[in-house]
C-alpha cells in the first residue's frame, strides 16, 4: 500500500478543480497542468503547483503524454489522476505513467483495451452472462451484416468497435440498406478512430439509459453504488442525470446491480467505473463500461454521501473497500443539470467572456464550476461551463429545488442552456418520470425554449 | 388549514433569500421589501415582488412596522416571515401582522413575550423542571444584589431581563463590586431596553454553548432536532457553528433533548424555536430560548436532510409534524462558518465594493449569500456577508473540507474574517473538539491570524 504524496492533476475545467478538492481534503499535494490559455484558470490557481504544458489546442497540451509526462517528473508527483475525457480512458497513457514508476488513478490498462474495443467487452460480458442485446462479432462484409439483420430484426444498429460514448453509430430500418451503410460506417470510423471495424445489434427504439456506479479494489472486492438515470440526451450527450432511477423496481435495482458487479468482476476489475446499460421495458442490456470517474458521478455522492473521487484515490493506493463494502440504499433524489456555453435552443456553442455571474446556493445545492465573474470561455474545449446538482427528500421536492436554482443562474456575456434546462424541467414525461433517450429530440419545442429565454432576460 | 399564497419577507440579506428559496420551492408566491440601498439586492431580484419600504436605516425600513403592514397589504401577502433579526422576537409585530388577517411564520405573541423577558423565562423554565442557574428574580437594591452573591458564590453574572443574545451582562469577581455594578448596569439596561430590570445567575467560567433545535406544531407535538454547538465566540457573537456536538454523550443528547422539549411544552410552543444551554462539563443550564430561525440553523438540516425554513412554513399552516415526528440520528458532521465583512485581526467592519468574488463549490459545499461580484456591502447592516456550510462523513473530514473551502475564497475590494476562521481551523482546541466559548478570545493570535491573512494574499 503506497500513499501518495503528490498527484498530478491531467486535466482541466471542473473535474480538475473536483479532483484538486478531493486531493486537498486528504491532505495530498496537488500539480497543474494548463495550456497558455489557462493560465488564470480556477485549477491552475488553487493546485499547490502548476506546469505548462503547451497551447490551447488539446493535441499540444492536454493529450500531449510526453509534455504531461515531463510535466510530472519535474514536479515529482508519484501519481497521475486523469479526470474523464482526454486522455482518461487511454491505455498507452497509463502504460507511460506506470513506466516512469508513477501509479495511475484509474484501472490497468487492460481493462482500458477490453472495454474501449466494443466487440471484446460484448463478448466478455456474454461469457459473464451479463446480458448484451442480440449482436455480432465484427462484421467481414455487406453480405453478412444483411443476414445478420435479416436473422436480429429490424431496426438494427451498426456500432464502430472503437467507438463509444454514442460516437460511430448507424441505425438502419432496411435490409436493402444494410450493405451500404456498413461500408460508409466503416469508411468513417477508419477516418475517426483509426480503425474501421464495425458489428450490429438489434436496436431499441424506446430505451432508457441506466448506468450503475460500480467500485472494485485491487484485493477482488465490488460492490455497485447504485443507479443514475441518463435518458435526457441529445445526440448521445447527456444533458440531465438523476439518482435513484425513477419507475425502477427494487426487483431491476438488484438485478442490475448484480449484472454490473458480474461484469466489473469478468474483468477483475480494480477501481471506480461505470457499467452502462440500455433499460428496455423490464429487460436491460450491457451497453459499455466507462473506466473512469464520470461527468454525473456527484448524482450518486449526493444520494450516498460517498465521496467518489477520495475513494477512487484511496482504491488506487491498494486500500481496500472497508466502509465502502455494503449494500447501499439511495438516500432522497438528487438531480444534475450540466450548464453549457451554447445556444439553449439550437446548441451553437457559444464562448466569451462572462460580464456577470450570479450562481445559486442555499439548501441542497451543489455547484461544480471552473468559472467565475470574468472568466473567458475558450472556444479549444467542450462547452460546459459546470454542474448544477440538487438534492432533496424526494424527486418531486428535487425537481422543485433544481427550477428554483435555475431561476437564479445569472450568466451575463454568452449564452447558456439554463433555459433549455427550465423547459425540461416543466414537461410531464420528465417531471413524471417516463422518459427514454429520444425524449428530448422528440419533444423539442423551440418557441416555447425561446420564450423561456426571453421570459427570464 | 390555511395554505398561504403569498408570502411577505420581512427581511434582507441571506436570510431573505433562504426564505424566497423556501417559498418558491413550496410554490408559494414571494414579496420581498427593501430599503433604498437595497434596491438591487438578490432579495429584491428573486422575488415574484418587491416593496420599496424606507429610507437605508432600519429604524426606517426593516423596522419600521406601519411600513412593513402596509408593503403586506397592498401586496396581497397572506403571511409574513420574519427570518432572524430586525422584527422577528417582537410580540408588537405578531399582533400587528395578526390584526391584518395575516399570518405571522412563528410562535405566538405571548411565546415572545415570556422568552423575551429573562427573568420571566428562568421561572417558568425552573416550574417545568428544565435546569436553570443558581440565581434570582428581579433584583430590587444593591444590597439584595450581594446578599444574592454571597449566597450563590463569586463569579456571578449581571443579566438584563430584556437582554439576551449576549447583550446586557456583567461579570462581578468581587463582593464590594455587586452593588456599584448593579447600578451602572441598570441604567445601560434602561438605554439599551427601555427596561432597567437586573437579575443575577451564578457565572460559569469554562461554559460550551449548547442549543437544542426544537419543532412544534399546533397539535401539541414537539420533537428536538439534535443539538448545535456554538462555542467559537467572539463577544458573545457565534463565529463557527457546528452539529452535531463533540465530545457529547448519548446520555447528554437525550436529557438535554427531553429539557429542550420540556421548554417548549411549558409554554405550548408552536413553532420552530432553539433553547440555548450552558454546558458545564455534564451539568447543563437553560440560558434562553429563541423563537426565530437562527443564522445557524444550516448545520441541523445538513445532518437531517429537513429544510427547516420549508417545516416551518407548513408549521405556520396548521400542518402537524407529520414525518418529522421522530427521534432524529446525526448523519454526518456539519460545520458552519459565519464570513463577515471585517478585518480579521481587529474586527473593524469593512464596508465596500466586492471587485472580485470566488466562492468555493463542489461536494459538501453550501453557500448561503446574498452577495456578488459588484455587490456594495452597506455601512447600515451587520456585516455577515454569507455563511460557509459543509458537511461530511465525520468531524475530522468536516474540519479538512472547510479548510479546503475557506481556501477557495476570494473576496477583493473588502476586508473579510477568512483568514481569522482559517486559523481557528488550525488550532488544537478546536480540531480536538475541546474548546468552550472563551476558546477564541483566550487564543488570540493576531500575528498568526495576520500571517494566515497574507499568505493568502
Amino acid at each position: 500500500m503506497t500513499k501518495f504524496s503528490k498527484v498530478l492533476v491531467a486535466n482541466r475545467g471542473e473535474i480538475a478543480l473536483r479532483v484538486i478538492r478531493a486531493c486537498r481534503e486528504m491532505g495530498l499535494r496537488t500539480v497543474a497542468v494548463y495550456s497558455t490559455v489557462d493560465a488564470d484558470a480556477l485549477h491552475t490557481r488553487f493546485a499547490d503547483e502548476a506546469v505548462c504544458i503547451g497551447p490551447a489546442q488539446a493535441a499540444q497540451s492536454y493529450l500531449n503524454i510526453p509534455n504531461l509526462i515531463a510535466a510530472a517528473e519535474i514536479s515529482g508527483a508519484d501519481a497521475v489522476h486523469p479526470g474523464y475525457g482526454f486522455l482518461s480512458e487511454r491505455p498507452e497513457f497509463v502504460d507511460a505513467v506506470q513506466k516512469c514508476g508513477m501509479t495511475f488513478i484509474g484501472p490497468d490498462p487492460e481493462h482500458m483495451r477490453t472495454m474501449g474495443d466494443k466487440v471484446m467487452a460484448r463478448e466478455t460480458m456474454k461469457k459473464a452472462g451479463v446480458p448484451v442485446l442480440e449482436g455480432t462479432t465484427v462484421l467481414e462484409s455487406g453480405e453478412e451484416a444483411r443476414a445478420a439483420a435479416e436473422r436480429i430484426g429490424l431496426p438494427v444498429i451498426l456500432k464502430a468497435s472503437a467507438g463509444g460514448g454514442g460516437r460511430g453509430m448507424k441505425i438502419v430500418w432496411d435490409l436493402d440498406e444494410v450493405a451500404p451503410t456498413l461500408q460508409t460506417a466503416q469508411a468513417e470510423a477508419l477516418a475517426a478512430f483509426g480503425c474501421g471495424d464495425m458489428y450490429c445489434e438489434r436496436y431499441i427504439t424506446s430505451p432508457r439509459h441506466i448506468e450503475i456506479q460500480i467500485v472494485a479494489d485491487q484485493h477482488g472486492n465490488v460492490i455497485d453504488l447504485l443507479e443514475r438515470e441518463c435518458s435526457v440526451q441529445r445526440r448521445h450527450q447527456k444533458v440531465i442525470e438523476e439518482a435513484p432511477a425513477s419507475n425502477y423496481s427494487e426487483k431491476l435495482r438488484r438485478e442490475m446491480g448484480e449484472a454490473a458487479i458480474a461484469a466489473a468482476r469478468a474483468i477483475n476489475y480494480n477501481s471506480l467505473g461505470t457499467v452502462e446499460f440500455l433499460l428496455d421495458g423490464d429487460r436491460f442490456y450491457f451497453m459499455e463500461m466507462n473506466t473512469r470517474v464520470q461527468v454525473e458521478h456527484c448524482v450518486t455522492e449526493m444520494i450516498t454521501g460517498v465521496d467518489l473521487v477520495q475513494e477512487q484515490i484511496r482504491l488506487a493506493q491498494g486500500e481496500p473497500l472497508g466502509w465502502l463494502d455494503r449494500k447501499w440504499r439511495p438516500r432522497g433524489h438528487s438531480i444534475e443539470c450540466r450548464i453549457n456555453a451554447e445556444h439553449p435552443v439550437n446548441f451553437a456553442p457559444h464562448p466569451g467572456t462572462i460580464t456577470a455571474l450570479n450562481l445559486p446556493g442555499g439548501t441542497g445545492v451543489r455547484i461544480d464550476t471552473h468559472v467565475y465573474q470574468g472568466y473567458t470561455v475558450s472556444p479549444y474545449y467542450d462547452s460546459m461551463l459546470g454542474k448544477l446538482i440538487v438534492h432533496a427528500q424526494d424527486r418531486d421536492k428535487a425537481i422543485a429545488r433544481m427550477r428554483r436554482a435555475l431561476g437564479e443562474c445569472v450568466f451575463e456575456g454568452i449564452s447558456t442552456n439554463v433555459a433549455l434546462h427550465r423547459w425540461i424541467l416543466k414537461q410531464a414525461p420528465f417531471t413524471e418520470g417516463r422518459y427514454d433517450t429520444h425524449f428530448l429530440e422528440r419533444n423539442m419545442d423551440p418557441d416555447a425554449i425561446q420564450a423561456e429565454l426571453d421570459s427570464h432576460a
